[in-house]
């Protein structure tokens, strides 16, 4: 087996997930991810944990639900005690077609999805952690060669997060201690307000709350934008294309809205209520291992030399104890790129020019 | 998808398990059994089952338990209370490896199972079936070409199963009223004592408390074996192929024992404990579906025209109520050819010769 895959099996189970013998964990296997299952399975039987496998498959979910007449049973008991009495749940994610759930009309998915809510929470409540095992499929879907994509999966998940998270540690703290946030760049003059509000260090273990591998990303909850901002990282939103999407804002509302693919989407997302008219987050993409756009929002926003703004809902860890901050419907993540003739600055102070921190050499 | 494997979840899902709208159904999925688990899931959506699936992987285990340092973990309530709280388990067995788990020290994979005593007692309290999805290491296994393999098994699973419990029930019925069998074969000279003893129909379902598909035998607990015996069925036991056992019993127990081949294992087996040396089991094969020995006990001691008795321990289900039958730690079926110069005879009426009942054509 590619030594890549055990490293992998090793971040995911001591880093991410914390693993410590007698933990009860539950192992979420994708139809492609066996190889990096039978990794994270050498080391929870040396780490002394306990392991049920769980078999996700498009395929048989597409079966099951094209074969029910939607009058799901709602929280089945014996499916949520399972997470309710595990310690963690590590999900290995690895489709081998992206397109394997196509044909499943939209509204049965979101009956299903609504029926095992319960299901999710109990899940949602362990220490979970979600990864991703290249496939062939995944490759296809980000447009490269297999063992290209694998190169590329690997520097982005491989990394050395007791380092990132360091260095994740000083913009998280500039951002805890500023007020206002400037973006300057092609098409870009935005300016947010962040007092009060508290940034997560997203260093893609339970540790720090962030349970994607990879991570690699600052973000807080931004109020009041006012400006104009440009996202030339194009994005796949609800099947389509997203491309140069340029918002105006005033007093925290988009007034302006353009884009040069994907406008009709656009419109119908900023439609959804009052609070997708509104920013919800501010990130700060910071893994260097992610050097290119791949269609996944679980790599693109992450990656370094970027900013991502996401229109709706905000996470309520950024917020202050009681506080509600932009509710929504939706959360949907918009990234400009920042490596050229860009600034970040908080409080009048430029924190990242042409995508270099000011604590990196080259600044 | 090929037919068979439709048909076979239908099997499976309606004659076996006979699931029923809301069923909490555990799917547990071996690595090669992807296909009838896809097959299976369409079948419990259309009845409206919940359905949970469970990854069972030879390749994993093998690397958890090779990992682990032997001190499990007794009885983990999060799998424990999965199993209690499903109504049923359906068990796709496809291995892609018959000797995946070859390098895994036996005390290793027995200190695992004792761990998981409650949770395998659980497993079992449910409506479980267990079935076989043909794979390429099984058609391996059993010394066939793939294709030759899968028309095996589909003969032998897919049987008009009604009709056959029908006719086993036929034997049923004698055996209940009988009180002695006579077994007559080429060096084949025995009688039983079934006086008591109820059979057992096995036909596939849990509505005959049969938990195997496929199956096709009526079995019960003889007692008092008095005679000679010759299994002209080769067998692999403990990885050595017993050949032509030939046992005479006296009082019941076993007091001349010889082999053409594995002579030493079955002198290590008739050794266990004195149980051992008595017989747990009689069971008559009625799969026509079943035409060649495999070397795979769900399908050889099915075949028709056979006639297996098991060393060891007896089934509960056989014994009147209150009274225990053979007891022993072993309990391992051998099978003798029934087909030519042979009658099994109740209470001094014939009722097979040569492989043929007595309400058949040809008798």
């Amino acid at each position: 087996m590619d030594d890549r895959i055990h490293e992998h099996a090793a971040v995911l189970v001591d880093w991410s997930a914390r693993i410590e013998s007698g933990d009860d964990v539950v192992l979420s296997v994708d139809e492609g991810a066996h190889d990096l299952a039978v990794a994270v399975a050498e080391k929870l039987g040396d780490r002394g944990a306990n392991l049920v496998n769980v078999y996700r498959s498009d395929e048989i979910q597409r079966a099951y639900l094209q074969a029910h007449d939607d009058d799901f049973d709602d929280d089945p008991e014996y499916e949520r005690t399972l997470y309710e009495n595990a310690d963690s749940v590590l999900v290995l994610k690895g489709t081998r077609n992206t397109a394997g759930m196509a044909d499943v009309p939209d509204d049965r998915q979101q009956a299903f999805a609504r029926a095992r809510e319960e299901v999710r929470e109990a899940r949602l409540a362990t220490d979970w952690v979600s990864t991703l095992h290249p496939t062939r499929a995944l490759a296809q879907g980000a447009g490269m060669a297999f063992e290209e994509y694998r190169e590329f999966v690997y520097d982005a998940t491989l990394r050395d997060w007791e380092s990132l998270s360091e260095e994740m540690d000083r913009l998280k703290t500039i951002l805890d201690q500023g007020d206002e946030v400037h973006i300057d760049a092609p098409g870009t003059d935005l300016t947010l307000s962040i007092a009060g509000r508290t940034a997560v260090n997203s260093a893609a273990s339970v540790a720090y709350d962030s349970h994607n591998l990879p991570s690699g990303e600052v973000f807080t909850a931004p109020a009041d934008a006012e400006g104009e901002v440009t996202f030339d990282v194009p994005m796949t939103v609800r099947g389509n294309t997203l491309r140069d999407v340029h918002l105006v804002f005033e007093d925290g509302d988009v007034v302006e809205h353009a884009a040069a693919a994907g406008e009709e989407t656009l419109a119908a997302l900023l439609e959804t209520d009052a609070g997708a008219r509104r920013l919800g987050e501010l990130g700060v993409g910071m893994n260097r291992g992610i050097d290119r756009y791949t269609d996944n929002i679980l790599f693109d926003e992450k990656m370094a030399e970027t900013v991502h703004l996401a229109l709706g809902r905000a996470y309520d860890a950024c917020l202050p104890e009681g506080e509600s901050g932009n509710d929504s419907a939706i959360h949907v993540d918009l990234i400009a790129d920042t490596s050229e003739d860009a600034t970040l600055s908080v409080d009048g102070e430029v924190i990242q020019r042409d995508g270099v921190f000011r604590w990196e050499d080259g600044f």
